[in-house]
């Protein structure tokens, strides 16, 4: 079989059933992609090749450079390895900025902490509003497996964080796979950005892995109400939830799930009522 | 139970056979640690609190910072909030750079590439010389139990990251664990670094997790000659290994495993030889 693109064959030496051998195997390919804004450089990321538009679109609007995606207006890859990526913005554009270093950093006479993270997170995206939605148990706990069926990187290599976007009924929007687990991430809110669906309000964004502070920060900048993991959260990503109305759905393994934030917007009609 | 440092209780919803009802349940703390250099601003890591001094000590050696550790004089907490670690080296010390941005932004002219990424690891740390070590199959073997056992934070929480130093006989030096999975690798080459350990060869470094070209770098700059992990590896990662002289193992798994470089150091005078 052809390893799919993002991946690639390897010759190792394995052990099984006691014996060494020469075998092959599929492993990840991670590779630097440099993101350059108006023709500075901006960041580099380590990633897993493929959509790479889609993640530096999601990079500059989870990170905050630019405020309203509209103010972009070309992302293409500016060499033949295919390795950078040349952002675009419209001249004079409103609230594009390239921060040189966060900006906590620059503010923190005062002694670093979690609260002036929180702040810093919310100077980047105001806290979501009330808006009537409600997830389903059962529409929750079908996720882990929607998303396990669209793991198809993961399942050669078994080293790839994935992130998928549902809609309130659990109907797939868009699943992308990365070495980079914040960069699974991006591709996802890249894509919607792509396709004018920012805010991403009325959805579910299901990450593969653990759910800390920058992830729950990049899905409050795209307006996701409703975030779930497969497994556990930092307490910084709960605060920020909190703080932010943002429901936090953690531990979500088929039957069993915790809610360590926003239970109001978790309905279950034919079980007991949060 | 109380929590340990570097865990909290939280009052959650949760799902558990068909119920939802109130409980309470443990959360690994993550915290921005403020890392300073001379009196400017360095980095910040988002870390779960604990052993950040060796934490400052191992970035610091990783990232090349200091090409000899004995250029630093002081690593200390320097606000009432801990978060902050302040980093004194030697006045006039050779080899002490604080890097704005990566150097291979700085000369991606050439399109960034993979191959690039490789050389400038190759700059910070030279390859590893042939040492004449062998780890044992059965050493191997049974380094995953030994590094779950020290997974103290993992058992409250679900979510946090373990890093672990053996000597060549598998015998536990250090493991240390945190939110991120470069933070657990920094606080054990810290720790070494603390005790006049480095370069660390004739040492095995396993992670918990995933392998990607970062962990491998910084294993590479500490003079680790095994690097193991208990998920797969990335293309650059495997890359880096056979350029460099390492040996690098994943999937390790109890009775199964994957030498993905650097075969020559596993001996087995009982099975098959590599």
């Amino acid at each position: 079989m052809r390893p799919a693109p993002g991946s690639k064959r390897v010759e190792i030496v394995g052990l099984r059933d006691g014996e060494l051998g020469t075998r092959h195997e599929t492993i990840a390919v991670e590779e630097p992609l440099e993101l350059r804004l108006d023709g500075g450089a901006l960041a580099v990321a380590m990633r897993t090749p493929g959509h790479d538009v889609e993640l530096a679109a999601g990079f500059v609007v989870t990170e905050g450079i630019v405020g309203d995606f509209g103010a972009v207006c070309a992302i293409a890859h500016c060499d033949e390895t295919r390795n950078t990526i040349e952002i675009r913005t419209e001249p004079g554009a409103a609230g594009v900025r390239a921060p040189e270093v966060r900006h906590f950093i620059a503010s923190s006479s005062c002694g670093i902490c979690g609260k002036a993270t929180l702040d810093e997170a919310r100077r980047l995206a105001p806290a979501l509003r009330p808006d009537g939605m409600r997830v389903g148990l059962g529409v929750l706990e079908a996720l882990p497996d929607r998303l396990r069926a669209e793991q198809r990187l993961f399942d050669e290599t078994g080293a790839l964080h994935a992130a998928a976007l549902f809609d309130s009924t659990g109907a797939l929007l868009c699943a992308r796979e990365d070495i980079g687990r914040h960069n699974a991430v991006d591709k996802v809110v890249g894509w919607a950005a792509l396709e004018s669906r920012l805010p991403l309000s009325q959805t579910i964004l299901l990450v593969s892995g653990r759910l800390g502070f920058e992830i729950a920060q990049k899905a409050l900048v795209a307006g996701i109400p409703v975030l779930a993991a497969i497994s556990g959260p930092s307490s910084l990503a709960v605060e920020l939830a909190r703080a932010s109305g943002m429901t936090l759905v953690a531990f979500l393994r088929g039957a069993s799930l915790n809610v360590y934030a926003g239970a109001e917007r978790i309905a279950n009609p034919d079980r007991a009522r949060v």
